[in-house]
This record gives C-alpha cells, structure tokens and sequence, in this order.
C-alpha cells in the first residue's frame, strides 16, 4: 500500500507535506480515508506556537510537535482493525461506509467517564489534531491528511446518506452547541416557554454560526448576531438573524439600545458568546433580559480576566451563565439529522466558503480568520495548492 | 350600532344564526371582531348533545345551552372597555390590534392559580365557546360571532404582522402541544440528547398535525405519522413526515414492524396520541422505544377504559405517559413567532382546508370529520352559506 | 485455598448449600467476601420455576438452573485480578476495602450503552444472581455465597465508613429509587415547586419503604404509605409516614378519600407503586393530583393487563407516568452518602429484620413475604440455619 | 381601637418608635398582628442611607423615608377587609390564623407577571419593608410594628400548627433558597445525579445558613461552610457541614486545598456565595468542580466588579452561574413544610439568636452583624429595650 500524505506542523510556524507509511491496524481501531478537514479557530495559535501562554483546556497547553491538525473530520471508512468496530448505534462498521469521527477519545475509567457525564469531561481525554501528536507510529492522529487512524474507543458516527460532505464537515462544531440545550432546559425551570425565544450570538465566526443555526432549528423565535466582519453577518441572515450588529460600526451603548428594541424592551432570553475574547463577556451579561440565560462557548483562549459586577450583572437581574468547554459525543447524530432534514430550507451549503489540498494548509490558516471566510476547510485528496 | 350575528346551538342538534344587541363593555373587557374561528373535533359532540357521558374535562361536562362555540379565534381589536386592557407582554392594547385571544378565562384565586401552575388546570376555569354559554348579557362568548367578548382577565395575544390570520387561528391548537417540551425536557433527564428525536404521532388530525410541526419546528429528526385518512398523510409529508401509516389498511402488528424497521428497531423516543379513541393508548406505549415517551393529548371524550400492562408496556420497559389536558397561555406568543418565523419554509397556508359563512356552521362540523379536510374555520363575515 | 460455599437453586424448588473451587481472577476481575446479601422480592419467583410466566425483565426470562441468586450486596474486597481494577471515582481497589458492587453489568457496546442512557438499559445487560447462572466456571455471580466474583466492566462502589453492612445492603434498593429524582424534575418544569410535595408510596415492603426514605431525605413534605402489612406501616411511620392506610381494613373509595383530606383535597403530588400487583396501578394514577406524577417502579411480574382510563386518568386529568425498571450505576454512591449522612436521624438499623445463613435460604424467602418482615439478607458467614 | 407603634427610620441614622392610627381596611386587605419580624443584611444599609450608592436591586434604590423596615414576618391574621382574603392555597382568612406574608406584592400585569416568571421578577414590584414606605396612611408597610397592613394581592401563606414563630420567621430567607433547586434541576441535564451532592455555602450567616439547611435538608450529600465567624461555624456544623473553614485563619489557596481534600480532589459540584461581597465571587468559580455551578445569591449590594476569567473559570472548566435576586412565592409552603417536618431532627430553635423589643431596633441592627448573632428578630409586642 502507498504513503500517506499529511500536512505536519514540525514546529512553530512551520508547516510542511510529510508522507507517512501506510498503518497496521490494532485491534479495534479503523483507518478512515478523509474526505474533509475542518480549520479550527485554534489552529491558528497552534501554528504560531503560542499554545502555552494562550491555549484554553488543559489538555491543548500540552500540545508537541509534530502534529497533524484536524479534529472536525469527515471520511469513509478505508478499513477496519481485528475483531470489528462498531459505530455510535453498535452496528458494525464496513468499508466504505460514511463517517464522522468523535474529535476526542475519553478514557473509560476516570470519575467523569464512569458517571456518566459527557465524554469530553475525561481526566485523560486525548484529541485528535491537538494533544495527540504524530511523533511516534500510527502517525495519523489528525485529519489534515489523506488518511487519520482512529483509536480503539473512539467513538464513530455513521453520517445519513442526504447529508454532503460539506455539511458533515460541521458536525462537530455543531456538537458543541449543547449551551443552546442546557439554557433551554434551565430556562424552563425558572419559568420560561422553551421554544420561541430570542437568542443573541456574539461572533458569528463558524461556532457562533453553529449556535446560531442550532438556535433556529430548534425552534428559537427572533436571532440576533453581532459580528465585525460583514460577511458573516450577511450569512446569519440567510439563517434567519432577524437583527444584525457590526460591532466595529455600532458602539456598545448603541448595541444595547438596538437589541432593547428588537426585544419589547426586555433584551435577549439567551446570549450565547462564541467571540474568542474575554471583553465580550460582560456585554453578553448585560444584554440578556432580567433573567436571562448567557453561553459561554466561545472562550477557548486565554486572554485573561474581565469585570463583572456580581451584584448588577448576576444576582439581582437573575442572570444564569453556562460555560461549555466541548463536544458531546452524544449531539453528533442528531445534529447530522437536524442538518438533512433542514438541507432544503436554510443554505447550508454556503458554510464551507474555502476548500485547499494539503499544500495549502498555511494559506488555510491565514484565510479563516479573514472577511468573507466562514468554515475552511482541508481536502486533502485535491491536488494544486490554490483555495476552491 | 349594529346587532352582532351568531351561529347559536339552541340545543342539541339545533343550531341556528341569532342577532345579539351590541354589547356593553365594563371595566377591563375587550370587543373583538372575529377574523376566524375554528371548528374543534370535540364541537361535534356538544352539537349532539353528547356532552354528559362524553365530554372529557369537567368544564365540558357543565355546558348549557344555548351556545356560541368557538375558542379558536383570531380577530381585531374592536373596543376597549373602561379604564383599558393590554396584551400579554403589559402593552396597551388598542382598537385595530390584531389578537389572539386565550380560550379559557383562570381565576387568580384557586390553588393552582395563586401556585402559578398552567392556567388551565383552575378549579374555576371558564371557557369560551364551551362552560361559557350564551343566555345571558353579553351573550358573545365564542367565536362563531360576528364579535366576540372578552372577559377581564382573558390572556390577549398580539399576533406578528407578518402572520396571516388563517395561520394565526392554529395559535391555540399550536399552543396545546406543550406536551412536546415537557417530554423533552423529560428525556434530558432520563440520558436522552434532547433534539434530532423520533417523533411518532397518531392521528394527524389538526391536533395531531400541530404537534408534529411543532416536534419539525423543535428539531425533532424523523417524524411518523398515523391516521387513518390519506389526505392528511399526505399533509404530514409535506410537513416532514419521514414515514407516514394508514392504519385501515397496515394492520397493528405491522405498523409496529414498520416503526422499528424506520428507527433502526429502537421505535419511536416520542409518541403523541391524538386519535381521540382509547384503544390507540396502548399501542403508543408498544411503538415508543425502550425508555421512550407517550404524550396523552387526544383522549379528550370519555370513551371509557382499556388494558394496560403496568409490567411490560411502563415499568421494565422505562416508558413515561405525559397527560395534556389544555393549551398553557404562555406557549400563545412562542407559537405565533414559531409559525411566524416558517412560514416561507413549510406549506402553513394548507392546513386551513374549509372556511364557511355562520350559516354553514352546522355542514362546518360535518366537513370537520371527513377525509379532506383538515382544519374548518368559521368565517363569520362572510356571506352566503357554503364552504371556500 | 479452600473451597466456597454458596446456596444454590439446582432446579425448581431445589435449593442446597454447594461447595464450588477457589476462582482463579481474570484480569480486570474482582472476588468479594460477602458481607451480607438481600433476599429480593422477585426471588420467590426463580425459586418456585415462574421465571416463564411471570418475570417481567427479559434477562429474568432467559434464566436457567443451577443459579446462585444474591444482587443486592455489600462485602469486602478479597482479591482483585491481575492489571488491578477501580471503583466509581477511578480510585485502585486494594484488599480490604468494603465496596457494594453492581447488580448488573453491561456490554459497553450496543445503542444505549454508547449513548449515556442508565446502564440497566444494556441490550446484553447481565445479571448477578439473576441470568449469570453458576453452571460454569468461575461459578459465584451471587450473593448468596461465601465469595463472590465480579467480572471486569461491573461498576464498583466504595463504601462509607460510618455506614454498617446492614444499612450498605439496602443500597442497590435505594439506586432503584430515581424515579423520585425523574418525577421532581419533571414536576419543575410542570409549574409545581420541587420541594416540600407529598408523596404517597402504595405497598411499603422494602422498595416502597426505600422510595419513602428517599423522598423524605430529598425533601418532600407530606408522606403518604399503603400496605396490607401493619408492621410495614409502622416502621413507615418511623420514617416519617404522616398517614398510613391499610389497604385491608379501608376500601379504595375510603383510601381515596382520607388522601385527599390529608392533602387539603388535592390528593398525592407524587404516588410512587411498589405493590407487585398490576391492579393498584390504576389506584395511583386515582390517587394522584391533577397534574400529579405516578412512578411505577414495582411492576416487576408479569401478572397482566389492568383496566386505565386514558380520558379522565391521564389526558384531562394532566396525570404523568414514569416507568422504572432498574437501578441506576450513578444513584448507588449517592445514595450511601445520604444514608451515611442520616443514620442519627432515621432509624435504618431496623430494616433489615432477619438475618440467615446461607443453609436457611429457603425460610429466608418464606419469611421475606411476611408481616413482620422488612428486609431480609443472607449472612453468608454465619453458622446454623435459623434466623437471627 | 389603639394606636399601633412602630420603629420607624425617620432619616438616615434616626430610628425612634411612633405610634399609627388603627387602620381602616380596603377590600382584600388583611391586617397582621406582628409576631416576630427579622432584620436582614441590607436593613443596615438602610439605616446608614446608603441605599443609593450600593442597594442592590432597583426597588431599593428607590426607598424612601420614613419608612418601617422587615420584610421577613410572621403573624396572626387581626382583621380581614371587606370581601374576605384567601391564603396561597384558595381557602379563605379567618381572624386567628397564622401566617407568613409574602415580603413583596406584584402587579399581575407587567410582562413578567403574565408570563408566570417569579413574582419577584414584576417590573412593578412593591416591597414590604423598603420600597414600600410609611409616609400616607396605612403606613403599617413593614414588620417592625406591631401591626402590619397587607396590601389586596399580597401572598399570604398559612403557617402549619406544629412550626413554632422563631422558625416560621425564617421562612423568606428560605424562600430565597430556590437556586438549590434550579442547580440541581440543572445538574441533572448536564449528567449529574440529582442528589447526594457536595454542596459549599461561603458566608454562613442567615441567608448562607439557610441554603445550607435546604441542601441538606433536600439530600445533599457533603456540607461545607465557609466563614469568618466561628460562631456561624459552629451553627453550621449542627446543621451537617461536615467542613468548616474560618477564611480569617485559612488563605484562599489552603481553603481551595482543603476543599479539593474534602472532595477526593473534585472540588464543590454545587457553590453558594452569600458573603455579601464581590471578592467571594471569583472563588467561588475556583472551588466549584470542572462541570460544578454556582449560585450567586448574596451579592445584594453592589460594591463594584471583581476579575472574572470567561476562559479558565467558566468556558474550558464547564462552569455555570445561577444568579438568585428574590424568593419565590411558591417556595414559602414548601419551605414551611420542610422546616416543621425536620424539628425533631435540627437545631432551628437556635437559628434566632436575640430578640428585641422596638425600642431595640437600633441594637438589633448593630448585634446582626456580630460575631455570635445568627438570626436577629424583632418582636414588637414585648417590652423594654434590651435582646432576650
């Protein structure tokens, strides 16, 4: 069998082509032909090197070199190791079967994985394209390759037979949305309708989108989206965004006022931050109605602390925060299905705005974080080195 | 001014367009002229008299006649009584206000009221169209009327510009399906990832048809639908339904076969019955999935008992039952920004199948009942006597 | 090392103390010395043959003779195989640790174990003392028996110091009692405040008298027992009964009756049913608030279909359902930290009433459906066949 | 009738006892002889008049002198207006009864009132005590009297037989403990189990106190207390804390130790900040465990912002916030049930440390805030001028 093409980041700022043997297959474990990579927003801080200082979770200050990145995967299943796997329903994987696989592998046996709470609370959890490195043999622990070994225990979710693979692509950026769930279901706990309601998204970059379209498609009522790149905004009106906020071009006073009105005076019954910086912070706090529902979803990187007034900001408007830090293994298949039944009403196919082969990984970076750009992503079976 | 025309039940099977005086307003009361008003499948028993061994709430089973039917209403602000009235959100309401008014008028005084559980279980509830009959001043207690009266106290609903009426009228039906959140809130807990669920409901009449467009707009994934007319199958289908069964001709157990075929033998994690007949009961719990739910909002007439297994069909099975006996007043608004906010992606202008003139109330109630049909409203300003 | 003792069910009303050979440990495996082991309701069943007929679990149908029953246990680490093995936090288990094990285990593997359901929704869920029969090698998966093997994958729970054998023996019992913690939750999300409710338990044998504690110690107001055993309602009323019915002296209109003036006309907010028998199913659901929860956590044997007014005890009555069939991995240690949290405050110590050795078995499950007869355990340490 | 005397804050700084007219009663009203009537934290500030610069919620700014302060009451019904008044259960007042008022009045047409949120959330609430002045007649606005005036519309809650005063008089403050309950009904969606939880209360005085009474008292697993008064300590061990710190003696670095110790390394699952001032806030997030909550319910003055990481203390650690402004009138029954019956089982006789005549009201305020006072009262019927 051929090599394996991969983009490595051997260190710091430097990105190259690596071709790696073709794996051996343990027990339990799948090799996986990639059919598209996501970009995350922290992959640029990878790329620079600033993982230490920056990095949001434990397990990304981590990090060594070499890496492939790439944790939002979709591919085909290419082949399968000794005794079988199995995908998130338990049915048995073939080749050639269509799959998304879990960005994280939990590791079973700590307090989290043993009680049952989301997988990415493990104590030793590793992910691909981040805390798993490609030093040592299988090599291919990320998706910004033509092929990624999948570890025994990761979990594998079979993608339904509508969805593109441009769609699938987002799956696990659509994971993380589980904020939108948890406010809810708090929301009605504290005397809220759980359906209907206003939610306002700080940065509509590809996360705040996601949150955004969750929002959307489970049936929130009017969306808000503050961004300052244009483009984006324009893409979350096409979502639904019945207001839209240029925060370069309107100050925070003024997005206040705006939204108060857009809101019967009341503000925002879920804020959903996904901006990346801290200042944004207590913005989403006083935007959110008295009683109100802030996620924090968006704070990856450490950029430090913030003010907050725990009198007027939390106590006495009644304000709730939920801080999520991943993905739930347990939100891929429904949000795939959330996203085939919706392909023919909202334009998911305006998501994935870039496309480059491997060689082009270092332009890919550059671009995400650009104007006009909203998911990229890695096609590493595409030749060339030029976006699509 | 003007008498005010009504289609009165003088008494069972006798109905009959009646002028009544203009009324006067006191303090807090609202006139509404009537835009349209729905035909309930339950109308069609107080038509027969039927309503002492048949109808299913205690308000029913006290109704008198002579009788105004009609709670599902949408019109216009025509006046307001002494010292003004608003709408849900506290805002004034004034004349020329396009409203949905709420079908039931609570207390305040009651335990449940003073314990701010759904308006609609006060001990004292008084219901338009239904406990509340016609032989006294004002008279205008249903929407079948030309204007209709709205007691102080009646929840008034401010319906969104760009919702037309004969969507508008679903707005209390809508607001029945309640049963959907609280059956997701419920799985949330019991380990269930709460969007991107099956959702089977039997019988797709207007009720039924509500709740499945709800579970579409909530983000339900795949969604069943049974009944025993094609035409409203076919309705499902065009609102989402994945796969639709018409029970007069796939028999119990292959209708089971189907739904575990279609969900990868788990069956279904939601079941709604809205049949109106007993006997579907216990075939909701066999079609929902280990651990799954059934949401009971359809058995509204007494039509007596059936077997139950509290071993194989509740209790190894993990199922939960949620009773819905009403719509609550605070899912109006959602519902209408729900519908409001869908409109150009889901055939709404369909469901609304028949409108009749006062005079055709009684052929209303026949067509109400037939394969063809789906929602009849009442036109109440309109002329001539046949359906449009 | 010597041999182990253990009471077996050869066949049908066969059962006979067995010696069987010193297990060798797999890797991942556990061997526990039996402190005490419960005599649970369904026992009776399995040793009079009715595991056809009646058993309501389909892994309590398939099982086959010679069985060592026992799933309700707490003892003292023994030996652990090789590469060690942890408890529910992750911590290594060390020789000499006192632990309560699961009663089940469960494959890891299939649709709900993937998917974070209970584990006891496994679809190849195994059974201690239930379908692990004692046919095969390494032979003790129950309790009844000197020593017990636990296979790698069974969920281990550490032990309080402050909590006794004879409360700890009761904790798998308590992990059954989650449909309290389901129906609160649902109740707050219902409009009804989650604390401070009354709850009616019907039949107050030790599940019952387990899901009363619990609500007690979770703080519900008002309690509520039924039983035909004036000694269980006594021991309820230590517990903090503040009304007990015996359903042998006060007819089902009766008991109604005095409910409902217990609870200022209401009736019960909560009615959980541990009777065994199908037919107090459609009490509970009577008995029970309008907008009330009934838990159906009791119905363990097949014993038939009852009569269930889906109208007037469900829908319009807004009457919710929820089904238990199980125990939940992650309820076991809480429930030992409530125990151990209470022990000076409720009298615990008195529901174990009769202790046997493992040659008084079979008096043991005579005595077990008693008046006078709370929980009944196997001391299987203990010399002679009577109880103490 | 006899005049009825009050301690009335004139100004600022002046406190004297001024004698009111009997008061005549408006339909719906009810007048309340006083029994015992709590000072709370924020009466000082009153007292000082610096309700402007740090009172905490809107209402209070806008207090006015003169005034009668306590909100936190417990009676006996002296007189009902005309037309009769009803408890919180429906059923009518007689003279004699009872009963805790509830400690605000909402407007029932405001947004939030219509849309069955909390009471307190009204946009026009009215607070016995502090918005609610005594300048026109009745005057009789708040506890500190001997006599109250409830104003039509106030809750009004009926004290069970078996709670003596001392313990019916904390029934606000533990009215206001409702995010325990929005924490757990939380925690069980986010995969917690609902009970038996570590719970960390920092700033034991009543408030604090009385949350860590209801987490006990709703099963919670491991207490801890956090303080500077080994007074407050000491109570809080009697109620269960199984650890106390004094944040006098122990830094914030060998608290967080301790804590993470006491916890098998996982930190608190819930925090409650009730210190009262900002700094604890940002501890709390540190002490909570990764997925933990915080409840901030103290932070009633608003003394300015404190540091918060978005990154490390919420997004990337899982975190989220329940901010708590208010009690809710449904959780004042509840409470009262609790509290009568756990009596035999905690120390609530020894919540109330001193009890002073009106002429004390100046005492009472400074000894509140003392090393050695819990919960200090007025009782406005007893002579002298010294606590008892």
């Amino acid at each position: 069998m051929s090599d394996v093409r991969a983009a490595v980041m051997q260190a710091p700022r430097t990105l190259e082509v690596v071709e790696f043997p073709w794996p051996e297959l343990e027990a339990g474990a799948v090799l996986m032909r990639v059919s598209l990579s996501g970009v995350c927003g922290t992959d640029k801080h990878t790329y620079r090197g600033e993982t230490k200082q920056y990095a949001g979770t434990p397990h990304e200050r981590e990090l060594e070199y070499p890496l492939i990145c790439g944790h939002e995967n979709v591919g085909v299943v290419e082949a399968v190791g000794p005794g079988g796997a199995v995908d998130s329903d338990g049915r048995e994987l073939r080749v050639g079967d269509r799959i998304v696989p879990g960005a994280n592998v939990s590791c079973g046996a700590c307090y989290f994985c043993l009680n049952k709470f989301p997988y990415y609370y493990c104590e030793h959890l590793v992910d691909y394209g981040n805390s798993l490195n490609c030093k040592l043999p299988p090599h291919l622990f990320g998706g910004w390759s033509e092929h990624m070994y999948l570890l025994p225990g990761t979990p594998i979710f079979r993608v339904p037979d509508e969805l593109p693979d441009e769609v699938a692509v987002l799956t696990e950026v659509m994971a993380v949305t589980h904020g939108i769930d948890s406010a809810r279901a708090l929301a009605g706990t504290l005397g809220a309708t759980p359906f209907g309601e206003t939610v306002a998204v700080v940065g509509v970059g590809p996360l705040g989108l996601c949150h955004l379209i969750k929002a959307r498609l489970v049936g929130a009522g009017k969306l808000i989206a503050l961004d300052r790149f244009d483009s984006r905004l324009r893409l979350a009106e096409e979502f639904g965004a019945s207001l839209t906020i240029n925060v370069d071009s309107v100050d925070a006073a003024e997005r206040e006022a705006a939204i108060r009105e857009h809101t019967g005076g009341l503000g925002a019954d879920i804020v959903v931050d996904c901006s990346g910086i801290p200042q944004t912070f207590p913005e989403c706090l006083r935007i959110a109605r008295y009683g109100g529902i802030v996620v924090e979803a968006g704070a990856f990187v450490d950029l430090g602390p913030v003010d907050v007034n725990p009198n007027s900001e939390i106590c006495t408007k009644n304000v709730c925060v939920i801080g999520v830090g991943g993905e739930t293994s347990t939100s891929y298949v429904p949000a795939m299905r959330l996203m085939a039944s919706n392909l023919d009403r909202l334009p998911f196919n305006r998501i994935v705005t870039h496309r480059f082969p491997l060689e082009g990984a270092e332009e890919a970076l550059e671009v995400a974080q650009r104007d006009g750009a909203m998911k990229v992503v890695m096609d590493p079976h595409r030749n060339g080195s030029g976006a699509e």
